[in-house]
């Protein structure tokens, strides 16, 4: 994992320490705390800082036979990282085991690798550079070249910690992205009325009805727009696009927040309108829409009870939707409210099917209206990014693809990027080495590199 | 792109200048306009003959931001093909960049690389050649050293051009294709019903039930049978395989033919018949049908209505149709009326049930009876060729498959076959460094490069 | 295909040859007879070994244009055998063309290929070796250094030919599996009752309702385990999650044995009952349940008349059976009876999906406490191996995986251990020699590669 690691040509090499390795990072779609951020936050330790709230690391942990009290339980953060540096070198071929060893390089200096025996060593030089200014949360931020973040936001959230950090003159930019999945989940009428009461407080504004519903969305989205959100995202089982007319979905949304059980039937009614109206504010906000769609979450009802989402029982689903996702883009062209959008998959088994949906909703002028998004959860690894950049390349068109993010909620996820733009360049090393592109069009193929990299990305979104 | 272009050893170098190089070109299904044979077309420019039907192109295009203008809009033919020469360097890693530069290549000698620099002397290179007489149509079919073309035609299609073409002593062969959608597509009652007039008047029956129908496309299986036909091809969102009985299916195409609307459940049913009906006409003529399913088409109802079908907004879909498949196989063997048959999957993840499919309805004396066809449409790329040609190989005899076609609107498609072969030997030659294949037999792995390319398409299709 | 064959690098062939080559095999899930091991089986020739009952062969020839009287027919066993002979150069690149030569090799010590020209030499050189006491069924199993195999065994099996292999000190341990299909199968009524009378006999008690049904299976459980059995096995289509009711379960079992029809729904309550209590035994004596999922079975009716089930007429389903088997394993989960589990998929476009489903389970102390399967069946050859292998890399933890079984019914299939450590050992070493594992880590990878090929499957299954 040295200089070139993961560079197997001359060329690729060249590729990427010129045109890749040192443009500024745009990770427009991730997890991060903004709190973190706007008050700077210090780790106490590589333990937070690693598996504070890392769901990836701890199903490796789970897989290892480690047992719960290390990973989500009350032993002490010593304890917790010994059994994941006893982990580690049982990662191997798993992408923890290259991005420990990139974040332990470049953001702590160590090319030590991390296993049983080095452990403590390499806690205790962790952890006092923890304690330096320069690896708070906007250090790290820093250190790795980042210029602008977009966090994942309710439309409910006040966007304090935004103000905060944008007012303290951050050099890096933190913007918020729009997602509204709860005003989507009424399915859970239990929670689904005092997040509309919650919606109804923040937008000032009473809901009786989905008319109200829309308006009341409008509002904050406004307000998220003035915030210099320019993003929304959706994470979704599947795609909607049932028929429905207003009145059939105002009644759903009555029978829900006066704590009725909606069926299946009417709950795809609702969302079909819902996920309509959503993509007319982003189409008339000139923002860009992301779907991630086809996890099945929560799989482990057990541990949900025990330790609630987000901690590691989700998976890949097998969703049968590409003629729900085309009937949904379709609508939208039809009414010319079609924004920009982003289709991630979970399943990479959807990459043909999603790499050539794309290519019905393109249009002039806009160079790569609709993307295929990058390899997304489990398929952030180097088989996952190749496959999704073979399917774009020859489907569609790779120069103009926007890129990589991390979708991620450490401070320490950056050189995801720098997998990503290695894994790019090797790909296209390869190509011109295997004689498929030429090198009389090297000018070009440097330029493809960087845009792939970064300008792309920066003129899509006109942060 | 040079001489060894794709061949990345000197093994699948010598096999495919000694073996597969220099071999005819049986181009069992393509989509060919006959009048253009049988006038010998000019073509006026290169827009013409490059972006004049290539709705491929046109995806690349759009998605490069090009304006619908330039693309089947009234811009010039120099301006469209302007925008084209723009989008090419946008294409690397596509196929079009390699297409795009082997039809330059082999077509007009030109070797230098297409881009907005070289542009017009390109096209003005190209203009000029296609003055000469051994540019038109048929000059192009000769030049490629084309033997055999299968077009796509109708059953009401009277066929003329094909007579034309072959009482004119062409040495190309071109023989008819049977594609009979139009006899299936009832639920669109609009149309459905003029088409069956259509029928009744070229077979000089009356039309009055779906019996009658039987009779009048046998009557017509029968005309495009004298006229050299030995293919049908049938173009299916999925396979249909629902219980029905004679009386239904009758009473079924009553409605359509009166205008009034079928459900989906008895579109299914009369499909289900009229597919196996189809098929007994085959398996009594000797023929080859072939299947290509699983698109979804026409996504984008706004462009639909401004520019028609096939104007490139069709994407991969997801059906589920392995059941029907071997249903509608299993009909036809129980019966024993299954004819040679080629399947072809739209989605590559269907590569693998397909290729097992297949296995289930071989049968001596006819090697290869049942085949699974070569990467079709948006597998038409190395990849796409790769997975197919590794897939076939494993799950069944790869010795024995009846090669590449086109699929092309375009007099200038041949190099996919040369595309086709290098990938081929490209990879039985890696086989053969690797020690996965054994030298001491290279004539027959000769042999098989020999078959695949040519000789396996010749003996299947009796022609 | 000599010494280093599938070995790339020189690391990969250091790997194999001293942590792979020379290890006992566990082969934990075969399809042998009994019998022919408790008899120590003589085969008369070569046909009678290749080609008794593998209907993988049998395709092939199918395939190839054989007559099926050469396959399944009345043919000699010498024409049978020339018939294959002249087959195999036909299977380049499919796995048969290695297999057979790999067999040829290590068990009769012939480097020579198989080719018609070759076919009779070697014909009499193995069958004349056969007559030999160590070309037995159990002079074959100890050449191939096999320590464990674990045959497949329906529940009212009496086991006889496992005791009398037992009692005989044959030094390869064989130990069955249960295998329950037959007591699920209820949508066959002819045959169903007949099955229940049957375990009730061998159950010693009479079978009235669902329950019985449940005790008599526990019954015949505790025998198997006595005999050692530590393994259950599955053949599904999918995976039944239905709700169901203990009265409507009964209900059902109650029609079904007395001769009446159960509807589609009936069956899936039924299934998903049977299913849950299959489980919880398997749970209670700690043994580890194997799901073989998704095939569709006996395509070919005309075929299935004449000579049979498993007759090499079945292919790749493409079952959605994603939330089933979450749902399934999640009920077991909460009311911990969750047992030692192995997944199987037939179609490799779901590995993405089961390698990630596993992580839903897994948890301390024992790791890799679910496991993805090896590639089976149809993808048990090199790129089905490395597909699963690299997706179960990516998505879990690579070194907790329990290997490779033949799922064969051939004394000649052991080779199929030898292909899979070297594929294993081929990836491992390219990663080494590419800097994506370290060399500073050989001793941990060294172990790493072992614990695939044998220890792993030693730990796990605690026989």
């Amino acid at each position: 994992m040295d200089n070139n690691f993961l560079l197997e040509t001359p060329t690729a090499q060249e590729l990427f320490h010129s045109e890749a390795e040192n443009l500024p990072i745009i990770d427009y779609h991730c997890h991060l705390d903004p709190k973190m951020v706007a008050e700077d936050h210090k780790f106490r330790n590589l333990t937070e800082l690693w598996l504070g709230g890392d769901h990836y690391k701890w199903r490796s942990m789970r897989t290892n036979g480690v047992d719960e009290k290390y990973i989500t339980g009350d032993a002490s953060d010593l304890e917790k990282f010994l059994k994941w540096a006893e982990t580690v070198p049982y990662t191997m071929r798993n992408p923890h085991y290259h991005w420990t060893h990139m974040e332990l390089r470049t953001a702590f200096g160590i090319s030590k690798l991390l296993n049983p025996e080095t452990a403590r060593e390499i806690y205790e030089e962790c952890n006092e550079k923890l304690q330096q200014p320069e690896f708070s949360a906007r250090g790290l931020m820093m250190r790795y070249n980042v210029e602008i973040v977009c966090t994942t936001d309710d439309p409910t959230d006040s966007l304090k910690y935004h103000k905060i950090t944008h007012d303290s003159g951050f050099r890096v930019k933190m913007l918020p992205t729009w997602r509204p999945d709860k005003a989507m989940a009424l399915e859970n009428h239990a929670t689904y009325k005092a997040y509309i009461d919650k919606l109804s407080e923040v937008s000032d504004m009473s809901i009786e009805s989905y008319h109200d519903l829309i308006d009341a969305l409008q509002k904050r989205h406004d307000f998220f727009n003035e915030m210099g959100c320019r993003l929304s995202d959706h994470g979704i089982n599947e795609f909607y696009a049932e028929d429905y007319n207003e009145t059939e979905v105002n009644d759903i949304f009555q029978k829900a927040i006066h704590g009725k059980e909606v069926t299946n039937e009417e709950a795809r009614k609702f969302k079909s309108s819902l996920m309509l109206d959503f993509a007319r504010q982003d189409a008339a906000s000139g923002w860009t829409q992301q779907f991630h769609y086809g996890p099945i979450r929560n799989n482990n009802t057990r541990m949900f009870h025990a330790i609630g989402p987000d901690t590691g029982y989700d998976s890949i689903g097998t969703p049968n939707t590409a003629i729900n996702m085309a009937r949904f883009l379709d609508k939208l062209d039809q009414e010319r409210h079609l924004a920009q959008t982003i289709l991630y998959t979970i399943n990479p088994a959807d990459n043909y099917m999603v790499a050539t949906m794309i290519g019905n909703f393109q249009e002039g002028p806009n160079p790569g209206k609709i993307q295929f998004g990058s390899g997304w959860w489990f398929n952030d690894q180097k088989y996952g990014i190749e496959e999704q950049l073979n399917a774009l390349s020859v489907l569609g068109l790779l120069s103009r693809f926007v890129g990589m993010l991390t979708d991620s909620r450490s401070f320490l996820s950056y050189p995801r990027h720098e997998y990503f733009r290695r894994i790019l360049c090797n790909l296209i090393g390869s190509d011109i080495e295997n004689g498929e592109l030429p090198v009389e069009e090297m000018p070009r193929i440097r330029q493809m590199v960087q845009d792939i990299s970064y300008y792309n990305a920066k003129k899509y979104f006109k942060f």
